[in-house]
């Protein structure tokens, strides 16, 4: 896209959801460096975009391999052309016609699990419908939420037998280190990674000491990619937030404020000057009810308010939020100035979970070099 | 709608939203009945719903009256038919352009504002465009977030003779007592009506004693409507979250849990027995990031989980969220059984926000009275 063929951001309605085209583009850039430099392979968790044209710049190739965590993505990526995915959260029986469904289309969709009685239920469906339909074992690599403890042998294998038996392909094992987000420690997080490639490589070990297949073993979450320093075992590795970047992922330090692609553009409709209050039509509609910079050492409010060039006032916060209104106001204890923003004037609003943020609108401004709006970029939600 | 036209709810696919019909009828004749014996009009709050069929049960006529949050549900309700609207939300000039398309289609559409800068802009737009843009000079009840303090007179005249010398339409005043959300006793909530009451009647007189025009006296907010005990003065109220009501209101005891309409459909896909997890398909994207129940007497986690007729299981929590992972727990220190949840299963959850989970959502999956699936009403999201 040319400089010249945006528009300014005055033309554009509010609030409406900003992606800085170039950040995203050095943010997948250095991610994909970092991954090739461990000799992993990259499947980009496309949770966070939800947007083909986004999932086209992360993919390394326009075929995939790429994650969804809903199957209306999968169906929206493989109408796409995308032809390798996996779903990463725990199937359901009654969603396996579905999966079928893709599948019947040409996208070679995998699903996980963590439970004989889910590999009983997906065995049955694999032989009853001809269809080999490949699995990951999922392993919990951090007590976070799902997955079977990678020192479970009898568990892995006795899934792992059961899907073979019954007609599924057995294709690996998954985990993904949720807790590495309390952390905000490089050596924390490489510590994490370390922790999470040796539950995977452990918990493939298992299931290939016992004779069963392994081809691939799935790590991932942003931080852990980041501070990775060696991924021996490991075949690929899932990541999304990091496209982005957010606030809640900056004080993970897995990111930096200046690298966050994504803002929402508001425009000033009050003030409420005795209370140091100005008033913009971004609420938490617009930006989401995440507070999860709340539990971190910096509590970014609903979000870091910048100008329109995307540059941080000191120590202005979005304080409070109701449905359409956001409250705009210094940080506690701060001794800065508020800026002059009378009614009309735009700002942009740094997410705290670019995840959420995202999923409360239905399109990317997309902004060139010059921080006009150059195109619309559909996203997709729902499931 | 037949009992028998329904469809079992394990022909939903999951998460989904689901609309008790019969809840939502019961709890709209209660609030009309409620404003009908105050004398007042009632203009529902359209913010909640975001759908034209709930619109219709909820409207005392087809036409309206109704309020919206949003333009874009302005837009969506015009082309409905819906032909009296207030937009309650402090208008942004760049905002102009789109009302007068509403107007010109045939809709009366009112805008707030609270500041002689926008009074000044919005006469100036009203003189250029020659349509008396009918206005509401928005005032703060009670400090929560916009609006002119009732006392303040001159600023309160001061934007009313700006309005009516630049040819809009002085229409009257706006209030919304928004720290009612933060009350649970009836008798509080009946004095913040009071005070509500008062300072909408203070700044009515302020303008008529200007020898300026107020038809309209307009307040509203889910606690005070429901415990106004006298409304004399006011010719509306507005409320909108009352008709699916939520955790939250309960919490604030202007809803019953029994009279919670709207509920989110999930799956059981795992367990991590010995920590007495169940892990379940909704996750915050469908429940939405919202906890406003943290900040009250009984913390719902986000969410109370309840079996498919709808009846809560004892002290069983949505008690974590990730994106599309709920994870399902006893409230701490509960001495109730964890219930026998195989994969497969399906809960209900009842929401913290019914304005928040009903967001994340594109249309109802309306429950009849057995309980069964029998239509899909679509909602629209978005500005």
């Amino acid at each position: 896209m040319a400089e010249t063929s945006g528009e300014p951001l005055d033309t554009l309605q509010t609030p409406c959801l900003l992606l800085d085209e170039a950040r995203l583009r050095a943010n997948v850039a250095r991610m994909r460096a970092h991954l090739t430099g461990l000799g992993v392979a990259f499947r980009p968790h496309l949770k966070t975009a939800k947007s083909l044209d986004v999932a086209r710049l992360a993919m390394t190739a326009p075929e995939g391999p790429a994650t969804v965590s809903t199957l209306r993505e999968a169906e929206y990526f493989a109408a796409g052309g995308v032809r390798d995915m996996i779903y990463g959260v725990g199937i359901a029986p009654a969603k396996l016609p579905r999966v079928a469904a893709i599948r019947a289309g040409g996208a070679d969709l995998a699903v996980i699990l963590d439970s004989l009685e889910q590999a009983e239920t997906v065995a049955g469906h694999a032989r009853r419908g001809g269809d080999a339909l490949p699995v990951l074992i999922e392993v919990d690599a951090d007590g976070h939420r799902s997955g079977v403890a990678p020192h479970d042998r009898d568990t892995l294998v006795a899934i792992g037998r059961c899907l073979t038996a019954g007609g599924a392909t057995l294709r690996g094992v998954l985990l993904h280190a949720g807790d590495s987000y309390a952390l905000s420690d490089p050596d924390a997080h490489a510590a994490a990674a370390e922790a999470e490639r040796v539950a995977a490589v452990t918990a493939a070990d298992a299931l290939r000491q016992a004779g069963l297949p392994c081809p691939v073993v799935s790590v991932g979450s942003t931080p852990t990619a980041r501070f990775a320093r060696d991924l021996t075992g490991i075949t690929e590795v899932r990541a999304g937030v990091f496209m982005f970047g957010d606030l809640f992922q900056a004080g993970t330090g897995a990111v930096e404020v200046e690298d966050i692609a994504l803002s929402v553009l508001a425009t000033v409709i009050g003030h409420q000057r005795a209370k140091g209050w100005i008033v913009v039509d971004a609420g938490w509609m617009a930006l989401s009810r995440d507070r999860g910079t709340a539990r971190q050492a910096v509590d970014q409010g609903y979000g870091v308010v910048c100008d329109r060039a995307g540059r941080p006032y000191p120590d202005l916060l979005v304080t409070d939020a109701n449905q359409e209104h956001g409250i705009l106001a210094l940080r506690p204890g701060s001794g800065a100035a508020l800026p002059d923003l009378p009614v009309g004037a735009q700002v942009r609003i740094l997410p705290n979970h670019a995840c959420a943020t995202g999923a409360q609108h239905d399109r990317y401004h997309v902004l060139d070099a010059a921080g006009r709006a150059a195109a619309v970029w559909p996203r997709i939600n729902g499931w």
